[in-house]
């Protein structure tokens, strides 16, 4: 059992690394004394930087596909599903450190591996996305339509209410973004 | 004349510097050479790179009000306006080497005054989208909401379907994203 709370220790103080300082900055020495091991000891569990942040980052996936999983309900529209899912996923991402910094660290620094890191948590999420989509196209809860592109648009959509809005204006209410989406997606801009 | 001239050299070397390296790695000394006039004599019309930097900008902004001012119709509806005119000033966008140069050193490097002025063009995008939008909400083309908002959400659908899409499939042709954004806009992804 020490071995393997050692090795949770180090991703721990791994993940604290990186959440503080960016991925860039993060060494496997820090990482050691945050963890208070050798720097012997470390490399018995990773042989590198990067297989450390893989290992963060499966970990992460592996949370938001459980978070996903408690909130999406089969009676549930696809609509609730989905506000419901994202909803969930992006507060996830906005109480992780870790998360913010890297994409701090892309748009400051532009740092490969963090934009890497970023893409694989986004392509999960899309993965599961296109699921939800092909899943409400089939039972014709929404237009047939590319399922791929329909996902990709749906994140974006979240993304830019979330995200991109607030950095040029008062953040908006859960349920201005709830309200917004939902008749979008149901009536686009169409007066009512 | 010759005074003209000179300046107008100075700027369209400037262009060319800032389109070929970047804002950060451009020098007065290196457009000077390009524009074959002195040191000494850059600095009679401008007095640092932020200022030709932001001479240029606004002589890009001035061309896209052009553009749209010349695609847009009255007798027009609010979505083929909106779509003629998103179309071309992504059009010009792709057109232009300095713009898509801004956008690669925002994203590898993110230099602030590159970021910036990538910032004063989408500002003023969406001050022209936000006038677009509040006439078509008055003359009731589309439902009441917040114009800023939907210009917002606007833009940033254009710029997922134009942009951030192809970093990972194949470029969707126009007339695909005439008819994604024509459907989406009218009703979401309601089942036709």
């Amino acid at each position: 059992m020490r071995t393997i709370d050692r090795r949770q220790q180090v991703i721990d103080s791994a993940e604290k690394s990186f959440a503080l300082f960016g991925y860039k900055a993060t060494t496997m020495e820090q990482v050691a004394r945050l963890a208070n091991v050798g720097k012997g000891t470390i490399y018995t569990f990773f042989e590198n930087k990067e297989e450390l942040f893989d290992e963060i980052l499966h970990s992460i996936i592996t949370d938001m596909k459980q978070i996903t999983e408690q909130t999406v309900k089969e009676e549930n529209s696809f609509l609730d599903n989905v506000h419901l899912s994202m909803d969930s996923l992006l507060e996830y991402r906005e109480e992780h450190d870790l998360l913010i910094k890297l994409f701090q660290e892309v748009n400051d620094f532009g740092t490969p591996q963090a934009k890497e890191g970023l893409l694989k948590v986004e392509t999960a999420i899309l993965e599961y996305l296109e699921r939800q989509v092909s899943r409400a196209m089939e039972l014709q809860q929404i237009r047939e339509d590319n399922p791929k592109l329909v996902s990709f648009v749906l994140l974006k959509l979240y993304v830019t209410l979330t995200s991109d809005w607030n950095k040029a204006h008062p953040t908006l209410q859960k349920d201005q973004i709830k309200d917004f989406v939902g008749l979008f997606l149901k009536s686009g801009l169409s007066p009512t």
